[in-house]
């Protein structure tokens, strides 16, 4: 795994590695959402990646970056999420072994998911420390190679395809980007990819009231956990790592908060009048943007929408 | 308004008059229902499309098409769904005056939506004659043209243009294309089109069998009504009309009947895999094809998902 923060040509290479085996998610606009917030939005539908979300990418760059020798050992890595159903469908695409550590009370749809994908999932209880320490018994039993879900550059390079097909795909120039933050993975990518083939626009980052950890980060300059944990955007309750906080200090504007009311607005919304199916997390930029409309009005966003894995039989509305 | 079948010049004609108001909306794939079905789908997906369905197409070309006199004393429809949308929309984007008369009990996010594009609502009860009755007092007191929402030349080669995009953004042969068939609107645009860009691919349909008119029209030669009226597609309701009945029985192969506890399934798969919402008119086609795989499999099949307003509220799963 690298060392060095993703360059531009990193990040060239990742896209070059990942384009064949992902979708290029169409950017989607709406003359609703214009109109709501007085601004020109370009909506990067992530959650119609394959798995559903943008961590398809991060997950294939880290593995596709695996040399024969390290892939023969398999791959491992903690997640109740999207990234355990990015490494497993990764793993599944090169024919290596994925060992996937969920956490006990993990819905039952993501735990089928990453069994769909042949991995191995092993379950312990849901703390941190556990998690961790059930991938470190992995990884001296297997000589697996640990993939973290955001700590890790190939992972980093991989998210950051995201905003650079973005670009490449909005024919004017974005004035902002808005990417929602949890670990900072695809934030830090982000931030990567607009400075890089965008420097002019601005990244901001929206971040649910009930995971505010980001925030405070930003302000204090270390990293910081929340005050309290309590959101339905469940994809973003994990704090920085030492590899994406130095990226979003020096490379976003500023991270917005917004509520959980706010969230699940904005995520109705966007299946009513977008037809997209968006899971909350996926939601929180576009809640972020109609929150602060004024501090955005007449600029062209480009909007990252992250996810589209939910349980239809339980809608928060 | 046109007395002749579309040609291949008129559909072309109609595409570059609606290509500026409309989304090219995005061709989807999706391993999972390649699998699910043995073979390879490619979805039109027109649930993304303006209004939230295929039918802008048709209402756009129709109002287009009309003389500046013509639209100087407005456009009028009757329709409980999609259809009223389109007219509203496509007359507020040339500035004309729509009437729409919609039966009493639609449901309100439909007024709501006819509302929100400044068209004039006149309710009536629900009954084909009523409908047929009020609209023709509408154009007897404004002068305004009856835009009729499947029975119409302009409305046919508008809805043939999904196809007509289909299969230019599709980069291999298809050997098939499966829509749902209602008034015959859709259907008959697509068979057109078919016939005319891609002449050796089949066109089958999809019919709901709480709303069998179409397949027993097609059997019997002459337009039918269906034996009972009881499906969850309730924009497929009605029965043939004479400009789309005699293009569906040549260009058609066949009509393949779905019932509602299919059509839900597809639905649902479609939300939850795909992550789009899809209503269940647009899940039709998809369900035909689940339930008819063993004759599709290995074949190329285009699948026009028709439209995505539903009422979150009322979810059938």
């Amino acid at each position: 795994m690298s060392e060095t923060v993703p360059t531009r040509e990193t990040i060239e290479a990742a896209h070059q590695l990942v384009a064949p085996w992902i979708h290029r998610t169409p950017v989607m606009t709406s003359q609703f959402f214009n109109r709501l917030c007085g601004a020109e939005l370009f909506f990067k539908c992530e959650n119609l990646q394959k798995i559903g979300a943008f961590k398809a990418r991060g997950g294939l760059n880290a593995i596709l970056s695996l040399s024969p020798e390290q892939l023969k050992n398999g791959v491992t890595t903690h997640s109740s999420g999207n990234h355990a159903q990015a490494i497993a469908f990764a793993a599944a695409k090169v024919g290596a072994k994925a060992y996937i550590v969920m956490p006990e009370n993990s819905p039952l749809v993501k735990i089928r998911a990453v069994e769909e994908y042949g991995a191995e999932i092993t379950f312990c209880v849901n703390t941190p420390e556990a998690r961790q320490e059930t991938v470190d018994q992995i990884t001296e039993k297997t000589g697996a190679t640990f993939i973290h879900p955001f700590n890790n550059y190939e992972v980093i390079a991989g998210q950051a395809t995201a905003t650079k097909e973005l670009i490449e795909d909005v024919k004017a120039h974005l004035d902002v980007i808005v990417a929602p933050v949890g670990g900072g993975g695809l934030l830090s990518g982000t931030a990567l990819s607009a400075r890089y083939f965008s420097p002019e626009t601005k990244v901001y980052a929206g971040e649910p009231e009930g995971a505010a950890d980001a925030v405070l980060s930003f302000r204090s300059d270390k990293i910081e956990k929340a005050p309290y944990v309590k959101t339905i955007a469940d994809g973003l309750l994990t704090y920085l790592g030492d590899k994406t906080f130095p990226i979003i200090k020096d490379h976003v504007t500023d991270v917005l908060l917004v509520s959980d009311e706010e969230i699940i607005a904005a995520m109705r919304y966007l299946w009513e009048r977008m037809k997209i199916v968006v899971e909350p997390s996926g939601a929180v930029s576009l809640a972020a943007i109609i929150r602060n409309k004024e501090a955005f009005t007449g600029k062209k966003i480009g909007v990252i929408l992250t996810g589209g894995n939910v349980d239809l039989g339980k809608l928060p509305f």
